[in-house]
């Protein structure tokens, strides 16, 4: 069995397959594309991704893309393989809710976190823009009031459904370069559920070895 | 066992778990909110929702909210109990590309088609807006990318994995009400593959049921 994953460690998607693959212990081979641009190539349309995304993930011959879909998978395969770590539980009403907060984090999490990740890190760092603040202030209120939720949510809770699962992992690669842009850390600082959960998170083996990659 | 849902079938989102329910046979009762408004009220956001939205689900005591999470919810609850359609195969590699699909259809095909069925459908029906006409056109100029994109995935195929399953339904209430707008069902007619795609799924005895509940 080999595993190769397509993707560079900095972009977010490529990073929540890694956080997912060191959790279940799955050994991995990290092959990036020659390019950033490379991935709009024709070659790597055909035969990689239809949309021209990374990451993509190639399992011996089998070939699945879209980061969260590649950690359902490796999930299923593979959890309980390598050691006793449970992203997904066999409870059907307990991996229900991890579904459910996963849509939170898609739907509602992840877009403000996104712009604000995109404008304050890509857009100045590859592509030279300035940041657009008009649509940073924005992401700010729409992310504030998300936040106020999850405030409620893990009142109580160490973990967004109580115990550590995927969908933990999934807020891990956005929330990891917003917080670390300083002017937006209050956002989490300042409510001390989200807070000790961001902490939490921070703390695990796995994850921080994740973030190691993106600086190295 | 008593499984309600708390939605209006006018909602895509919920119809999404409507089609759901009825293409596995589960019995089920609608229990609309009072009102459009009402999903906002404190006590909705205390016991049903707490992002305020729509669909909830009851089964028995267990309460599950988001569509999509719902849906996945019912199919390992429930599949193959009443009937013998499967919507997520057990083959853990055929259930990775169920996976992979429904990111697309997440992330690329639903956002353009939402704008669109919000401008056309919504906004004039229920906020008494006048269409916005370059949201309209950039979101029709983003889904013509993805259905060329699509046209080339469903080649030779019937459904967007070779068999039917839980992707095709998240696609339907959108299409549905998209392609409802004569002015935007060039996008799918254009497309042969599309095309029969989505004529093939509007065929299927559960879907026609569903999209008659918006009618009545």
């Amino acid at each position: 069995m080999t595993i190769k994953l397509v993707g560079f460690p900095i972009s977010t998607a490529t990073l929540r397959v890694i956080i997912c693959l060191k959790e279940l212990a799955v050994p991995y081979e990290l092959d990036p594309p020659p390019s950033f641009q490379s991935i709009k190539d024709d070659d790597y349309i055909a035969n990689k991704h239809p949309f021209g995304r990374i990451p993509v993930l190639f399992d011996d011959d089998f070939r699945i893309t879209e980061s969260r879909a590649i950690c359902r998978y490796l999930t299923s395969k593979y959890q309980g393989k390598y050691n006793n770590t449970i992203l997904i539980p066999n409870d059907v009403h307990k991996a229900g809710l991890v579904e459910q907060y996963i849509s939170y984090e898609s739907f509602y999490y992840d877009p403000p976190v996104s712009t604000i990740v995109f404008e304050e890190v890509f857009a100045k760092k590859y592509v030279g823009n300035e940041p657009n603040a008009e649509a940073i202030k924005q992401s700010r209120e729409d992310l504030s009031k998300v936040l106020d939720v999850y405030e409620k949510l893990l009142e109580g809770k160490e973990y967004l459904t109580g115990e550590f699962s995927l969908v933990d992992i999934f807020h891990c690669p956005g929330t990891n370069l917003a917080c670390g842009t300083v002017t937006h850390a209050d956002l989490w600082d300042k409510r001390p559920n989200v807070k000790n959960w961001w902490n939490r998170l921070c703390n695990r083996e796995a994850i921080k070895k994740s973030f190691e990659e993106i600086e190295s």
